[in-house]
């Protein structure tokens, strides 16, 4: 990628913006140097996760979210990308009759890209990170990320907004509210959308509830350590946001204007806190480990040959050696251990 | 973990059993030497994954197959991993008043292991294959994995089994089936539970109509390349098993016996055909692969001192470097690259 490409893709071309995603998401040789070309022109954007279970209606939400987030005075561009593979932005392959939006895919300054949720070379949070790299080079402002909150996967592409969202909706089985009992844990905001349904009230009274146990008990369910709840407490005292709940009916617009005021506060708090820097460092952080990782991954293959591989695998069915005992081998065979 | 040790784990002894097993999942260095010690006896066991969205009723069948398992001539012995954090068997936080199925936590025959879904070091696959060992080389015969269908995670954890067995309810929404279209790809069973509710016929008609698109289209959505289709039907010749569908009321265990019944014929067929040798072999493949990346890492965190990793992250954070090339330098300075 030369000076002139990343020009235009500053610029705002959208074709090049798309190709750059597709060498990106292909983890091609050109999608390495467009990453490398446009790292010195992200640090800027706004990274909101939207999650919760299918059928929360996390997409309505992102589409209006989006709406209102261009009506603003100043109009920021917004990126959305659906890991989620039930979006309808993701075009799943059972929604393909669903309204797909037209009006935010004709808008200039929005841009809307899904992910394959399964076979993403180094994972989802690596494909999700680079996504939103180029989107934060290419000038847009705000980068919702749309994801299904159950898995682990899943978990860790929200880890990299600086803002997360869970999206719940009324009467929802015990089961499913039981996930979310581990999701709460990384939300800022939540949200209790089609709340025209009955029992609203009572999912937004059962999750601040949720909230205040855990703010009493620690983290994970079974470490009820006192070492935990003191950690806690301070961890409160130095990053004092208390996660809001708010109600919202994202297919009638209903309750988002709220929602982007208590996200523009959000941010504000990020900032003045110190906590957008330290989530930022802690996502570059990883963002390093991860390409050691995938560095070494690439070398070691590159330097144990086939054969020898298929050999130490044989004696490993065989039982003769363990799988534990064939990496050391195989490890100091290349002399890196 | 002393020959003794071994003797007295594969004699049955539970308390060893408990033991080891805390060992594997904190990843000690006793938990390492166990899972050294007890491979030359793994390979026996039949590994079967239960998977689908939260509610399907997934604890209800292991529960039921288990109990129809040990009323066999042979009473197999049966050892039950919960990775679904919503699963009575783990003890959920929300859960914790649902019955635990006190019979089958008296049988001596068989063993019920929670794990933790978040924060698994080496990630949940790793956990629960290590888990599988220390149960195949304690004797049991049958293990049956317990997650919830909807993470990358998760299905690489089922992708570990031998046989996979996907749960469905009569009913489900549009976009809880969307995501079991991903996950239809990798059942070998499919089970529609709470069959006495309205719509399980559509339901068992519904998903016999996806198996059918499944073989018709490539994998995954979008691909339709006509090479793909030739391999998909060269596949179906050499493996030709047809996912089967069934109905079952789990709790009143309706239907049960038809599963293991084709359960059993599942496992003749993977014997048959060569193709519990090639899972086997790909699995361990696995495992030595998962075993030289922990190997590395920890080699590389044991080379670069914390001052210099932080003076090449500040560089980052200041976009003097992009987090693929402070990784190159770093694995150049330690003579890695």
């Amino acid at each position: 990628m030369n000076a002139e490409q990343v020009e235009t893709l500053i610029r705002g071309d959208r074709l090049t913006l798309s190709r750059i995603l597709s060498q990106v998401e292909s983890q091609s040789e050109a999608g390495k140097q467009a990453l490398e070309a446009l790292f010195p022109f992200t640090g800027r954007a706004h990274k909101i996760g939207i999650t919760g279970a299918p059928g929360a209606g996390k997409s309505s939400l992102v589409n209006a979210l989006t709406r209102q987030l261009r009506r603003q005075p100043d109009a920021p561009k917004v990126a959305i990308i659906a890991v989620d593979p039930t979006s309808p932005f993701s075009g799943g392959a059972l929604l393909g009759d669903r309204v797909r939006m037209p009006d935010l895919q004709q808008d200039p300054g929005v841009f809307i890209r899904s992910m394959a949720t399964r076979g993403a070379l180094g994972g989802l949070a690596a494909a999700t990170e680079a996504f939103s790299q180029v989107f934060d080079a290419a000038g847009y402002d705000i980068i919702l990320i749309e994801t299904v909150g159950a898995g682990q996967a899943e978990v860790e592409v929200v880890n990299l907004a600086h803002t997360t969202i869970v999206v719940d909706t009324p009467g929802t089985g015990d089961e499913i509210q039981a996930i979310k009992a581990g999701i709460l844990e990384i939300a800022d905001i939540l949200v209790v959308n089609k709340a025209d349904r009955p029992g609203a009230d009572q999912s937004v009274r059962y999750l601040q509830a949720m909230l205040e146990m855990g703010y009493a008990r620690s983290g994970a369910a079974g470490h009820h350590a006192p070492e935990s709840a003191v950690k806690e407490a301070s961890e409160k005292t130095t990053h004092p946001w208390v996660p809001p709940v708010l109600k919202t009916i994202a297919i009638e617009s209903q309750g988002i204007e709220d929602l982007l005021g208590v996200i523009q506060a959000h941010r504000k708090f990020l900032l003045e806190s110190g906590t957008w820097q330290v989530k930022e460092r802690q996502a570059l952080q990883k963002a390093i480990q991860r390409a050691i990782t995938q560095n070494l991954m690439d070398f070691w293959k590159a330097k144990i040959t086939p054969e020898l591989f298929e050999a130490t695998l044989q004696s490993v069915v065989e039982r003769k050696l363990s799988p534990e005992s064939a990496a050391q081998y195989l490890l100091r065979t290349i002399q890196w251990l």
